[in-house]
């Protein structure tokens, strides 16, 4: 065991995986080269016409064998059909001990995700999330070695450098061609786009585009191209339509939450982070919808026009970009019809690949220019570092998405968090699990106050005189075990195994989850 | 010396360079892997802006040493001065050995890359274009080992297979933002796009982004990310903007080449190959724009829509488009003003990748699904074997563009050609150097008849009772020959000394080029 730049206690080896601890947030160099794929390869253009009928004969015709690691994105959410019918099909045909690595997993897939396990179709899960049944399979120890959490960037590094080896990509689109060129734009299941999967296409060794909606050649915009594509799958549905994207995203109601997303403005605005040409990330969690509603009205009061603003795009970013108030926006991923309509019609929507966006051992990042981002936690320490991955039982609860990638690329990171969480204190004495580290946060808004990062002395003084309740960190923590009515923070009850490795989205190991003692294991309740 | 699948003695190894015999167009199948670029890393986001003044800080930052490879685009043409200035730069600060990896050179570089060659600061040029001066140093046999021609779905085999590997890409570019995020639709010096370079960004060691025109970040659309940029060299100029690109391309005058070009039309119309949604490659060449006003005329007249052209782009092409008679058009090289205006204000006018567009070893390419190309040549023979790339007395003379690429893909591949060009057969027993296959050739059009390759029994059943003048590619030859007062074709005075070696797509290698006997050494002229 190493204790690592967050002190926590990090082995240098399991399972066979040799691990680098992490080092600080901008501290590790890596070495060596990017992964190399496969040179393809079309005899002649008599070839060009790759379409097949459903995935049985996709499996069968890309050569998808035992052990093999098969990919998804997660664009249709909890809408998507794609990975259960790989599943489905998999299982059917008596493959085994593949490993999963998809971009991210919705709770439509745990029946099917855990039922491969059980059946031993799936034999691991590497890297999106683990979140509901498939988080506690996993706290519960169903694998023979520990999983690995990865951010947005994250993955895209592991599977750039060759730490995810992908065998076979499947890639849902709602529009293709017939040579592969394919989009998430349009088509009757369309989800704006399918940038997580052009990491997969362009270092899989084989990729199936699974498409209910063939197109005329060539598929425009390409966000995939016939370059990257083995088969195009024809099935009748590719996802749910109505749960891919939601017609509206609604803000909270919660006076609590809507006066965090004020203060986080206000904070921003007061620091100098929110100016005529600044640049911002507006997410779609809860308090960050409301960011960016109050963040626009801002915007519009001032008369200020934000250079540019990336997100998982919704209506309320869509709307500053109509009223003019910020001249670019970058999508990577897409919330809701809003946000696809305007991908569509707006001249200054773009699309922004998921590595451009966040990948670390890259040369630049679109993260690194960011001005203001504003994340949610599960918990906070005292040392500003966040909790996304396990509720404060240990269990594994939800993903990291862009977190870790953000906070480290942007000037300003604020965390916005509620004091409380019904009887659970959420700043605490040490987080359950690091997902971010604190030296990339700089203050935590809740509605008893802000704490700004003491290594941000400039903040500080900048929010001087004004009308926000600046406090210390501890005090908000001490408020925090006051309500709940406790003394100390009750750590997890965990074994000494450990389940699941948090990458930092350098590929060293920020932290580890160990076993839930005691937690059911969901497959001992499929048949 | 093997014989290859052209007829053509082809040596089994030559200065080092192991070499794979061309074994037919769709018959040579690739082993290995892609090669793997440096992993990149941005130690924090402070370092997000890479930009410094002028080239030659630009070339002490980057690290560029003796015995290096250095690469450049050409979307400049005659009006670039970025190779020239970094040349200058190399020379004034005494680096030697340089290898010169352009995608083509242009007259503007003759004198500058000559310098270069004679103070040792280059000495090898790898792809490219070897016309004019450059053609006729490399025919006199300047370099210790022979030069290789390649396509430009070539380059990007070779690049992408580590073929080439470029230790510094030097990439002109008309708009940048401080990160390197760059493109060529705007600036002062706007080219269209600048794709020639993308495959260079993402391979090579270093890249830095030479520009006069620094734009807000993110510098949209991004052709290049800032992903792969180590720094923004901005200068005051990168081309002479009157010789980018031409305000408009004049289609010629000649009765004979315009007959050609409607005979073309006409052939391509009566075969199926120009019908409602039929696909073609529009370029650029003499016979090719009037070729594209015709095709454009008959679609007009037919009330066909084109599905989809890509071309280097003119405004004969726009034209169609413009008028609704092609859906999309996909440019990877813009030519004239009104394709860069139009790729900024048509919807369904898109960027095309050079990999895409005819990358032989990605698993499929733009030109694989192509109906009709028109190609020009310098000589075809009796076997419908083409030249484009030295004169028929031996020397070299042009590139070979797209050629081989868009042969080998489109389902009619028409060769247009005069019969003679001066005193000169062009219709000759065996062309001098073989540069696309005849395999992959279907018709050859002059003013004294068409000629359709005998491979295409289909084609021929096409024509009869149709009114184009049909006739024996040997009959062709004859009367070539009767015109010229010749017997027998000349063959070039060559010596032993292999000084090229012409690359088919796939990478083997379809013919070699020696050296010219008693040809004058334009270094020699050099002070």
């Amino acid at each position: 065991m190493v204790k690592n730049a967050v002190g926590r206690d990090i082995p240098e080896e399991i399972a066979g995986m040799k691990l680098i601890p992490f080092k600080g947030a901008f501290a590790h160099v890596p070495e060596g080269r990017k992964a190399a794929p496969k040179l393809g390869y079309v005899a002649s253009p008599d070839r060009r016409d790759k379409v097949i009928r459903g995935i049985e004969e996709a499996i069968k015709k890309v050569g998808l064998k035992d052990g093999m690691t098969i990919s998804f994105h997660h664009h249709f959410r909890d809408g998507d059909m794609v990975m259960n019918m790989v599943l489905e099909a998999a299982m059917k045909l008596g493959i085994k001990d593949l490993t999963l690595a998809p971009s991210s997993t919705f709770p439509c897939q745990e029946d099917t995700v855990l039922r491969a396990i059980k059946t031993g179709t799936l034999k691991y899960i590497e890297g999106g999330s683990y979140r509901g049944k498939i988080g506690q399979a996993v706290s519960s120890g169903v694998f023979d070695k520990p999983v690995r959490l990865r951010s947005h960037g994250g993955r895209v590094r592991a599977i750039t450098s060759g730490d995810i080896h992908i065998d076979v990509a499947f890639i849902g689109a709602p529009s293709s061609d017939y040579a592969g060129n394919c989009n998430g734009l349009f088509g009757p299941h369309a989800c704006g786009c399918i940038q997580y999967s052009v990491v997969d296409a362009h270092y899989a060794e084989k990729v199936v585009v699974v498409t209910n909606n063939l197109a005329d050649y060539p598929c425009t915009p390409i966000e995939i191209s016939e370059q990257y594509v083995d088969l195009v799958a024809l099935v009748d549905q590719i996802g749910d339509p109505n749960k891919i994207v939601s017609g509206t995203l609604r803000i909270t109601k919660s006076p609590t939450r809507l006066k965090i997303a004020r203060d986080a403005v206000k904070l921003a605005h007061i620091t100098g982070h929110i100016y005529d040409g600044c640049s911002f990330q507006a997410g779609a969690g809860g308090i960050s919808l409301a960011f960016t509603k109050f963040l626009g009205e801002l915007l519009e009061k001032e008369g200020y026009v934000a250079s540019w603003a990336m997100a998982g795009t919704t209506k309320f970013l869509v709307d500053i970009l109509r009223k003019g108030h910020v001249k670019k926006v970058l999508t990577g991923q897409a919330f809701d019809t809003a946000a696809i309509e305007s991908m569509e019609q707006d001249k200054n929507h773009f699309l922004a690949g998921i590595d451009h966006y966040a990948h670390v051992h890259g040369k630049g990042c679109l993260v690194n220019n960011l001005d203001v981002i504003v994340l949610g936690a599960t918990e906070v320490d005292v040392n500003f570092n966040v909790n996304t991955v396990t509720f404060s039982n240990g269990m594994l609860s939800h993903p990291i998405g862009g977190h870790q990638d953000t906070a480290a690329g942007a000037k300003l990171t604020i965390i916005t968090a509620p004091l409380m969480r019904g009887r659970l204190p959420i700043i605490v004495d040490e987080v359950t699990t690091v997902t971010t580290p604190g030296e990339t946060v700089d203050a935590v808004v809740t509605e008893y106050g802000i704490a700004i990062n003491p290594r941000r002395d400039d903040l500080m003084e900048k929010v001087k005189g004004s009308d926000l309740n600046i406090v210390d960190i501890e005090d908000l923590k001490k408020l925090a075990y006051r309500k709940a009515g406790i003394k100390e923070q009750k750590k997890p009850d965990w074994d000494d195994e450990i389940v699941a490795l948090v990458e930092y989205r350098d590929g060293t190991i920020i932290d580890v989850v160990r076993k839930v003692k005691g937690l059911e294991n969901p497959l001992d309740k499929i048949e």
